[in-house]
């Protein structure tokens, strides 16, 4: 035997140790592994360091393009991702870090997660996930039933139907829109006599058959990033996505959009769906549903509802009506890693009708066969994961009672939280929150001046300093580390639709309390009083 | 306060406690969490029932289409999740179950999994990910140097540049061929003059613009699904995803693919890619790249090669001559969930061209900016987990070396078993293991005389016979639960192209001996031998 054989022999053995012997629990791995099992918060507020480092610097440390050779010790590598990685992540789980989509995850959620990872289904087909398909199928039955509320003789005869679906579950809101816009694409230039369909003879074709100068999306303002990336990806243009203007609270105006609707008709162009937001990205504000919904249905039009944020709300009797009109949405996006609260990677979208999703139906000769009840014949995503198994667990440890308390929470903290914006007199409430999002901004008197004045130059170049001084607010309080907001920029109707750069805020974690928002206020107080950069800005403001 | 608002805070106090109180090591899933950290074959052996259960009478535990109003316990959810799904999932690590595209997993990814959870980070921008993205663009970086072995310049220049992407990281291969294709079909129907470009415009107004009939992907017959389904979803049309004929191999006919593209173009067609494929999902057959390649340049159309699944086979110095002609891709996918060795759930495009992906880039306002580095703005994902934590992890611990050992160590076993079918003289390999996946069935004396006829209707009618057999025997296998196969139906050239029902198997699990491959037949033997249907068929041969 040569030498070189020996070698790889000796490896070998050391590759079979990685796949047969555990990590021991005085390992690194080991230690780390029982001290997040133990003491998931102590965990995260140990390792992840505060102070923001600089991107570049970070980058240094993931800078070498080359694979190794030589395989390392595991430990050597946690120690890397220790220091690296986890020091160098997100606090997301933060009470204090009220800007993200994202909380605290229940305790339950991690070892559910990691039976899930051991089990390692794959729910595409049946064959490589057995009960995680039925269990999948539940979940969607679930979600449903949450939307529209069916008898359950329904969803005795279609959760489990093999040649039907009640909604697709995918990786997240993103994907969800997506396949019901497909869906709707489908629908549209289904096949009829002498054309075999848009799934079959492309877009192209589809329009020329049914004569349409074009297919059109109509959605407000507000409407998510998603949709847009959607209308690119499915061929039916970013131009052809139409943003409708929205009301003082960031609401679709149903005049406007009946008005559009009869326009695009007039010009030739296909309305393909239109879209209701409930709970938008930037202010969680939610469109007149019912209002949507009879313009869809005077058009002939798929009505579909983006909730991937604002879904939830659904289980909320007191905020329920606020979402009215939902269950005559023909497709709706919620999703779980959001106000579910499942961790990332989780999110679906369920039909009314259980033959919509036909026109995007799909098999294969190893896979998804006709006839099979495969989850894989009906989704964008081909192996997935099994994240049902954690939405089923909080559907059933939560239960509605639990979301419903979450909700209310959320929703009745932002209010408490913008009252206390209008009460100070250096912050101004941007938008009010309909659910548990609201905007605000820093106002000091002399920009109050600025925005009083008469003169239209004045009151641009006040806003235009002040969204200098936003942006600085906020990242300076995002590299101190203690709490972050987010932002973004809006169009408020009270200046003109001039774009005003605001803070974010989301309230969806249980574990925030009113004492953590006001000094989320006083920090970026104590930030304007010392900050060099804001110091200097606030002396460009007019009328200083 | 009344008694509703008294119930209502107590609930809340339990409420806070599922998101700050650790599961107790002596809780059901405290307990199960130590035994799936200690010894994950014994909690998969011990809890996933061997014999198979009808799906209809698994789907009963799943009927119920109503949230519960009230919480459960923790406890209860679990045991049921225990006794319903996790005895009835499927035992993908099992050395016996050769049939999947998937493996044990090594010890290590299950504790970094949880960290990964526990950190719940969200690698759609920086905001939410810090160290997570350039983590992730590292990982892209090794895998594109993998495929086209730039220099260190090139890296250092394009890695962690923000307008720029080396590839993009997403749920798993259906998305990366998606993408791939997104950003092809968006570079032919790019803007200029009077053109604002198919993303903009749409699909039909590019090929009006650029005066196209229609466009159109070749790919051999062997192609994944998930390109028709891209074809669709794209609004090119599954008719425009054109199959090529494969030779006696089930490669790419380069002839054929020549003729194709030179009728497509005399058509008015244009040809918007061309797909090679490495490791086909049925048959591990690998086209010949470089040939293509001489096609698609001359052509001048984006060459995308799907090797989801025969990636990693360029770690083996031994094999990686077979992929010759990958590092001329324009674009490449590879699972990262399949070969190497990460769960469920993560896969990867890479570009040649670092301005490919451009052709796709979106921005938003409050996400996703222009001039940030934030990975969302090139993927067809929105919200991710940090899947790439893993695959870095393995990239480190197993190594260039580890993975290298692993595929030749699969294809060694592969061709052995070939070995062992061909020897016997009761199966008939269809096809040959390029990769390490192969195909057989069983071929009884009787069938043989069948096939040796020179009538064709007996030649036809016992292979109709055989393939009520090869599905029987699989279907009767996995029934049994102590080993699995799969199958798929092949249209080989030794039987003039007749559907023909095969067994499939995949060699990817390290812990998969020949002495248990020896089992599989024997008890595929027993199977014919005892089981009544397959027994009914086989008097059902013509020439018994």
């Amino acid at each position: 035997m040569t030498e070189q054989k020996k070698l790889a022999e000796a490896s070998l053995d050391s590759l079979y140790r990685i796949f047969t012997v555990p990590e021991a629990p005085d390992s690194t791995l080991g230690k780390i592994d029982q001290s997040i099992s133990q003491n998931l918060t102590g965990f995260l507020q140990e390792h992840i360091v505060a102070a923001e480092r600089d991107l570049a610097q970070i980058e240094k440390d993931f800078s070498n393009p080359f694979i190794p050779q030589e395989p390392s010790f595991v430990s050597d590598q946690i120690e890397f991702l220790l220091d690296k990685v986890v020091a160098q992540s997100v606090h997301i789980a933060s009470p204090s870090f009220v800007g993200h989509m994202a909380s605290a995850l229940p305790y339950f959620m991690l070892p559910l997660s990691r039976i899930m990872t051991a089990l390692n289904q794959n729910l595409v087909k049946v064959e490589t996930s057995k009960a995680f398909t039925p269990l999948e199928r539940q979940v969607l039955g679930m979600i449903h039933h949450l939307v529209y509320q069916r008898d359950s003789q329904y969803y005795e005869t279609w959760m489990h139907n093999s040649s039907h679906a009640l909604g697709s579950f995918c990786s997240g809101g993103t994907i969800a829109n997506l396949t019901a816009l497909w869906a709707a694409r489908n629908t549209v230039l289904r096949p009829s006599e002498g054309f075999a369909g848009i799934a079959q003879e492309g877009l192209a074709a589809g329009l020329n058959h049914y004569a349409y100068k074009s297919l059109a999306i109509l959605v407000s303002e507000r409407g998510h990033y998603s949709l847009a990336k959607a209308a690119d990806i499915l061929g039916i243009g970013r131009r052809n996505l139409i943003a409708i203007e929205t009301d003082g609270r960031n609401r679709i105006r149903p005049d406007v959009l009946e008005q559009k609707c009869a326009q695009l008709h007039k010009d030739g162009s296909r309305v393909m769906a239109i879209v209701g937001v409930a709970g938008s990205s930037e202010t969680g504000s939610v469109d007149p549903l019912d209002a949507i919904a009879d313009i869809a249905q005077a058009q002939n039009v798929h009505f579909h509802v983006d909730s991937a944020w604002g879904g939830p709300t659904l289980f909320s009797r007191q905020h329920r009506p606020l979402l009215k009109g939902i269950e005559r949405a023909d497709s709706v996006t919620i999703d779980a890693h959001k106000q579910l609260y499942v961790p990332m990677g989780a999110g679906l979208c369920v039909f009314k009708k259980p033959e919509t999703l036909a026109s995007v139906e799909h098999h294969a000769e190893y896979i998804i066969r006709k006839g099979s009840k495969d989850l894989g014949s009906h989704s964008v995503e081909g192996s997935r994961p099994g994240m049902a198994i954690l939405v089923h667990a909080g559907l059933h440890i939560i239960a509605k009672g639990g979301y419903e308390l979450l909700i209310d929470e959320g929703i009745a903290k932002a209010k408490a939280f913008a009252q206390m914006i209008r009460e100070a007199d250096d912050f101004e409430l941007i938008s009010e929150p309909e659910l548990n999002i609201l905007t605000y901004r820093y106002l000091p008197e002399q920009a109050k001046l600025g925005l009083a004045s008469a003169d239209i130059e004045v009151r641009q170049q006040t806003n235009k300093q002040l969204n200098r001084i936003t942006k600085l607010i906020q990242k300076t309080q995002r590299g101190r580390g203690l709490s972050f907001v987010s932002r973004t920029q809006l169009n408020p109707k009270q200046y003109a639709r001039e774009p005003i750069v605001v803070l974010r805020v989301v309230l969806a974690n249980p574990l925030t309390s009113m004492e953590i928002l006001a000094n989320v206020l006083e920090e970026q107080r104590a930030i304007v009083a010392t900050d060099p950069a804001v110091q200097e800005a606030l002396t460009l403001l007019p009328c200083t």
